[in-house]
């Protein structure tokens, strides 16, 4: 039950120009989100990676904002020319620190994955 | 580096009406999500389960397709009012297994969620 190895989802949130919380739409994630798909299809990862777009992941702040599931990794204020090297950090089970936004800086509630909701 | 505990993918795609693959937005996947919002913030679950929309999910033929992660859980065929199950089932730590795409039906080529791509 996984399909696929890395899930990638691409916020493309758009809000008004005068938003003051900003939106990943305006700051590129289109974009992003075409790397990602382009580098992918290179590196012959199509069916094992995928990149999605995604309706608000509610990190504003650190637009544009991916997450990569399962493994739960947020990044944020992505740019185009960063896609390479995180996708080079998935294959290598590694994580991109300097675009990880820290667990303080998310928003919602969850402090750990494994915890239930019940 | 959690956020959300269970964050809920919703495929929103549109196709044209003719398309042969359907969309699961014609099948209701808007007001699907909705669903998901509402119960979750019925629950107080907001900021630990988020619901969001997501772009194709490649599993047309499945309709409404939802993913569940970090869990990697697929459901298909999903309607509103299979909602509260599959938050009961969240919360409990179980798979609605009536809705679940079972492995051989999912499109992609992973086959275990803890493989490299290396």
């Amino acid at each position: 039950m996984s399909r696929f190895e890395h899930h990638i989802f691409v916020c493309e949130n758009v809000r008004p120009p005068d938003s003051p919380r900003g939106c990943c739409s305006a700051k590129g994630s289109p974009q992003v989100r075409d790397r990602f798909k382009e580098e992918i299809e290179k590196r012959g990862l199509k069916g094992l990676v995928r990149a999605n777009m995604a309706g608000c992941l509610d990190q504003c702040a650190n637009g544009v904002t991916v997450v990569v599931y399962p493994e739960q990794i947020w990044y944020g204020k992505v740019t185009v020319a960063d896609v390479p090297e995180i996708l080079d950090a998935l294959a290598a089970g590694r994580i991109v620190e300097r675009l990880r936004i820290p667990d303080e800086r998310l928003t919602g509630k969850a402090k750990g994955s494994q915890r239930g909701v019940a």
